[in-house]
């Protein structure tokens, strides 16, 4: 606190936090000493350490790991892709272009894992209540919006992406690393889809992280952040190599094409 | 290609990429099917694999991760931070947040690690000109900006992740990891900031990430876009804890004050 | 059409739209040549044809216009302007420094005049339903949230923009510019707030502003949109005030002052 | 000041502003309270106003709004058009898309009039050194970039909003309502490019609005502020009509093509 400057200690409270302090020659993160954790711990950890106050094991850790390195990337095609990429063509920073991409990482894309753990809540809510698990399944997705969250996917018959995280949440369940609901919650999600629409709508990225980041204890919102994390990676990866293509306001389709007109 | 749609491939074309590709039930990250991938890479390898096109050996992703941990978060004071946690209050979603934050890691707040990486080059090829290294720094140093960037710190008088970093690529260097050249060049630089001005401006995070990124072999504006990587994480720590403080609108200061008038 | 690179049409519709056309030498907004309009048009009635295809009358671009004007600023405490004032500091464009205001114009900043409409077309429809105005409006803000979208102010006992704005409404409905019926339902609204509440809770600018927009045919979304255009004004004004002031990476605080821990 | 939470005045200070001023039932922008600016200022003086601090008279207000209206769109093949489309269909906010389409808004997309404007400089600095005109815009040509900024276009080969906004230029000199260096710069250049190069490359939409802007008085970086807000409306209205069309994800071409494979 500054006595001259912030007597009462009001304007420091203003931007209290327990993440981090900051001093004349001291950085402290969850109160480690910057300079202990450089070099000795690594980087899944360390969002971990960032976001939970503690540091995890390895197990929980290697659990997180896979699931932020699924997420890192899913083409060009993606529209988060599509606009880092235009934008590192219109002369403006690599953190802009990242920026512009994150920014649009929302409720219909990436958002959706932080609406699958709502719907894995509200599955193992209805469990306790005393449904059978199929049931529950049933009752929840009937209760939810038309897109069921975590499920499906309009260019994937079969994520390639759903069978290894999978394998990965069933291995830490019976190593007894984590409890395994909300896995029991998906995988009825799944098999209700399988037996009751007309075409399959099997697990998707979304749902098969958003199991592994409940399991690991974290909030419904932070499945969308961490995706975020993750699919910095991808964001700037794509838009590094467009900015060495000397392409200028890169636009959505090559020029001799014109938009047509509506109305 | 789609040889009725895209019969000459024009469109396709205009979105080439060698980072991804994804087709229905096939997504590959640099040419690797993502589904080898989950489990197997950890997080830093897989931040290399996208940017550089194959994995790297264990003592240089452990450098690179050394150099992503130390950039996560430097304290509340940041104006990413702060962004991101009044942004968190504004019914926002919390990659819009975070979009919020990594949009203004621009020249002056982060991204002087690309310039110092330019500082850094300019130093070696001076000296590969004929110049001793003392003279080359005190050269790039003369006719660069008066904010040498990589250098010098308003909070800090001696950084404390500056040891260990530059530690760690010493003994990069030692064990012919890394070549040693922009190591080098950054200690020169430093040494002539000690010597040379009358105050001390000792090398900062920026300075010593830098080194390490160029190091790898990292382009300059690369050390930009991997500490957007690497505080991503504190400011999605920073926007998840204020999200869970019930405030709304959060302004700059305390309600009862009111900014001052100007002019 | 190209009918070589697109011989389907199937790329140029992806990107169909009545909003504007362009080919070589040519710029068509809403279907008239670019070159018509300058110098013709005012930028409001310009806001309205962009948005609805056709141009406003006098008194209709009027009182559109008063709206605008009323949200331009809001002071130093908005987190928009504190945010575009910090960005302005980093290194940034002022493109960037802006979209970083913009982008946290959310629910809970400027977001309220969407949900105000809505508030607004369900006390109406309640109406329709047979209920008297006074009652639809107890009964639709009881089935609402705690903050009634539009009424209340944390720092405003009344707000300025109130009066002036509704003064304006109320003589578009006597010139039959406008039919009323969504200024009706506000005042109906805060005067069931004023008699309801122990503390006022009176109409704010986004209130005032909603029943404008809703008046006008505006759907509710846009209610958003059109803050979001009057307040860039306001955020522009404050980054550039800000970019002059020499600061590199403003915080949000003093540097004397130190956020206090937590936990 | 609030005597006791900020007795030194200094977080009020840290906050300064001269643009406007908050205080409990009192807005006032440029220290006009805000209810004598409704209903009574128009648009494009409101943002002279709180630029400037001073009301425009109407000569140059309107000057300044064909310049505004001149830049509102340019079709959906721009890429701060085409990123607010896709953003608008992946479930974030009207705000958050918009901005996402201003984010981009760099120095290659729009950020051309702030460069255009430093280039009429140069060209009027060595007029004044005894230059003449023709002179002079051939030596700043020369010293600066290949691509001109402000002039040439990719699309057009002759931009339609040159010659209005010229046209209004060259009326407000001969009405002695702006100078008319600026404009005299401008036709230099454009005289110089024309007989010097081999293909033509006429003044182009950021050449002829920076000689409006400039001609007014704005400093260079408000060429690029201006332009900011003109477009906003342009992304308004396309984010608005794509969010009609039930697209979710919408990726840069359609589905059915799949992008090209690097390397």
């Amino acid at each position: 606190m500054n006595a001259i400057v912030d007597p009462t200690g009001e304007v420091g409270a203003w931007w209290a936090t327990a993440v981090s302090h900051m001093e004349p020659g001291i950085v402290e993160l969850r109160g480690r000493p910057v300079q202990e954790l450089i070099g000795t711990v690594d980087l899944t950890s360390m969002i971990w350490l960032m976001l939970r106050g503690e540091l995890p094991d390895a197990a929980r850790s290697a659990l997180l790991q896979a699931a932020l390195v699924a997420g890192v990337d899913h083409g060009p095609q993606a529209p988060s892709i599509a606009i880092a990429r235009m934008a590192a063509t219109c002369g403006v920073g690599l953190n802009n272009a990242m920026a512009s991409g994150v920014n649009v990482l929302g409720d219909a894309h990436g958002g959706a894992g932080e609406q699958c753990v709502r719907l894995l809540d509200e599955v193992l809510r209805l469990e306790r209540d005393g449904l059978e698990i199929a049931e529950a399944a049933a009752t929840a997705v009937a209760a939810g919006p038309k897109y069921v969250p975590g499920f499906g996917h309009r260019f994937h018959p079969r994520d390639p992406r759903r069978d290894p995280l999978v394998s990965l949440a069933e291995q830490a369940v019976r190593d007894g690393v984590v409890p395994g609901d909300h896995l029991r919650a998906g995988l009825a999600v799944e098999e209700h889809l399988r037996s009751a629409r007309s075409r399959p709508v099997p697990m998707n990225i979304d749902g098969a992280t958003a199991i592994i980041y409940a399991e690991l204890g974290f909030a419904a919102p932070l499945a969308r952040g961490l995706f975020v994390l993750s699919r910095s990676i991808g964001i700037l990866a794509h838009a590094w190599e467009e900015s060495g293509s000397g392409r200028r306001n890169k636009g959505p389709v090559p020029r001799s094409i014109v938009p047509a007109r509506l109305g």
